[in-house]
């Protein structure tokens, strides 16, 4: 029989050992943060309906994007973002739960493409959202990028310092009225705005007058990606508005202390969800990354589940696009992950495991890492060699000298020495 | 437009942020016993390779069990345990590993079938494993049944005490052999072993007999199940073997401390993988749950990806069976869980937001979970109603006098008691 390949799938991560406790490290530290700003963090289902997951019924094409199955008469397929769920499940729950309501997720999610480059097919997101019924001051848009950057500065020592860009969607939306244009045409510049990133400044340009045919509305879109909002100040009241919004804000986060905060118009979210205050946030050591977490406001977040007007902030952090890609291109020095064993306990001979596992014990009540060596008819050559593999700080030999006076032999791996002490004395030497 | 469903599908979990905070306990509780133990926490990808997942290929068939998709050439799927993931990674890194390696995975798995009363079709278990190159004393068999048998009593107060029942595959191979049964007899009387429980006494006799048409023979086997390996010593050397084998190892499980371990040859754990001894861990309160945990011993994990041989003994706790069970059974109480914010901090007009959200951060840098109200136009009432409703400890009111004084006003919830206090007293406050 041919052997089977033990390559994951393509644009699937998988992590060694000392990799994948870094990556809980930080997971862990930055959920913490979240866990004192009071966010509830919800598991949802991986799987929900496809009528759930999306509004097209193109199934082909859709097909091509998720994972998609059918069980019986129901399409189902796994979830791209934490969106869609946690508007499901607010919009199911609204008696059992307490508006504002704060809720983070840290989940894999799937995209169906093919793979590419640096493109996962599935990866974990970190999300944090806050809704409210009818009414949610922006202050709360504040907070969720406080929390975000609070989040982020936990795990500086492996990502460096980070900025975050604010955009705004009602600014675009002010200023396409106040250049008069149609509902087709601002829907075409902002597709081209979203894209412009991508497409180079030529070729947004030619773009832009084959929507516009009108060189002053395009130098005047044109002057934002340079100068801002500057051009629009007194204009028209729905400008002026956008840009108190938004000018009001930038004052809210630097009382809330997020000092790496900038205004970027240019930052727009794509189409989808936002309808309010947006924004990214970007790691200045790795501008390879591209985008760190983003997130923004949205006026309607559960309008397909429920008639309840939810109101919601969110964003995603890209957890696997930050640190599966900084692990798999070795940018995170994994020496304190490398050597997780405290004590290797190594047994001479099948009468010392009852006495050896009493010690193990003991050692892990104490919270230290203890790891026995069970195949006691090695030699102690090929024990003592295990220790110095797995990178334990100290081998605990038990033979019957060890059983006969209550004690173990103690080794420290790195000096060589080694003493004969009881378990209890043991332990302030390992903890010391 | 019609509002979409807000339930999940049918076998898949969804908890309220309090029964998520008692489910997350357990885990983590639970996986700091397998830390301890010196596991290393694995995630593997949920989509496996179809080939990966099963040598079968009536696709018709395995497609009703799992969840299975094709992308392009490539049939892959949902992975239904943690074994066929681990023993792809393990093939793939050998020489990454130290074995004996000790691997655990808390992760989802899925199961295709419609979805039944009890039976997730999405389910947490929790994975242990060792594995050896050639070579594996079963004193790693002990150790796998010790460190399970510790983690479900990390987590006592919620689930009561175990047991764990010890079988013996070769037992039953020696008995076969012994009774001169051809190989279609052993296949089908093991098979029927496996299925006892749930078929009866009564028709388990009757297919006894149809396959081995020999009194003598049927009640020899029927004697197993009454009277364990009694009438087998001292018949034939492989049966002797067998049972020393089991007798000694219990001997070894009582040495390490496990108190709660009885032989019941009725346990065999289904047909794949296992070659020696197998396990199963009940929950003495919750027979209604039925397994709590299995494994076994296995002699080629890996045989289909690697010609390296690599012995296993592993175990899967059936997490989500026994927790979300619970929990969407109400037998727990959430009572420690349904409160988990330690301050309210409800702010007195826009112009403290700043103020409020210092005192916020400073609170959560202590570890302290702080809460900010931020809808700051909302009169006290409604503020202090919110600090109630989510259950917080203390409300930390902001207002201009406040900040003018340096202070918060600190009210106990409980008691009603308010005092003005810096943050910093507020601490030791909140901490005592």
């Amino acid at each position: 029989m041919d052997l089977k390949p033990t390559k994951p799938l393509s644009g699937f991560i998988e992590l060694l050992p000392s990799q994948q406790r870094c990556f809980d490290y930080c997971a862990n530290k930055m959920l913490n943060v979240l866990r004192m700003a009071g966010f509830s963090l919800l598991d949802l289902p991986a799987i929900e309906r496809a009528e759930v997951l999306t509004d097209k019924d193109n199934w082909d094409e859709i097909e091509t994007q998720m994972f998609l199955f059918q069980k019986g008469d129901t399409k189902m397929g796994l979830r791209y973002d934490g969106t869609v769920g946690l508007s499901r499940y607010v919009a199911g729950h609204l008696n059992d739960l307490v508006f504002p309501f704060r809720a983070s997720q840290f989940s894999k999610r799937y995209r169906g493409e093919r793979a590419q480059r640096g493109r996962y097919r599935e990866f974990y997101q970190m999300d944090l959202d806050i809704m409210g019924i009818n009414t949610l001051s922006t202050n709360y848009d504040a907070e969720i990028i406080s929390v975000i950057n609070r989040a982020l500065e936990s795990v500086s020592e492996f990502i460096g310092p980070v900025e975050v860009l604010i955009g705004s969607r009602p600014f675009w939306d002010a200023l396409f009225d106040y250049l008069e244009m149609n509902a087709d045409q601002k829907k075409e510049v902002f597709v081209l705005i979203d894209k412009k990133d991508k497409m180079g400044d030529e070729d947004f340009a030619m773009g832009l007058s084959d929507t516009l045919n009108n060189t002053n509305k395009e130098n005047l879109i044109k002057s934002v990606f340079a100068n801002g909002y500057a051009g629009f100040v007194n204009k028209t009241e729905q400008l002026d508005a956008a840009i108190n919004e938004l000018t009001n804000f930038m004052t809210v986060l630097n009382g809330m202390g997020v000092k790496c905060a900038k205004i970027d118009l240019s930052v727009t979210r794509g189409l989808a969800y936002y309808t309010g205050l947006v924004f990214e946030f970007k790691l200045i050591n790795h501008p390879e990354l591209g985008t760190a977490a983003g997130g923004g406001r949205y006026a309607d977040l559960a309008g397909k589940f429920s008639k309840t007007k939810i109101i919601g902030v969110g964003a995603a952090i890209g957890f696997s696009r930050i640190f599966a890609a900084m692990l798999e291109n070795n940018q995170i020095d994994l020496t304190c992950f490398s050597k997780p064993v405290d004590v290797a306990v190594l047994v001479m001979g099948d009468e010392n495991v009852a006495y050896a596992t009493n010690v193990v014990n003991n050692l892990r009540d104490e919270n230290i890492v203890a790891v026995s060596y069970l195949d006691t008819d090695k030699k102690f050559k090929n024990q003592i060699e295990y220790a110095d593999k797995i990178g334990a700080r100290f081998a605990a030999i038990v033979g019957e000298t060890e059983v006969a006076n209550n004690t173990i032999a103690l080794k420290n791996m790195e000096s060589g020495n080694q003493e004969s002490v009881s378990v209890a004395d043991a332990v302030k030497i390992i903890k010391a």
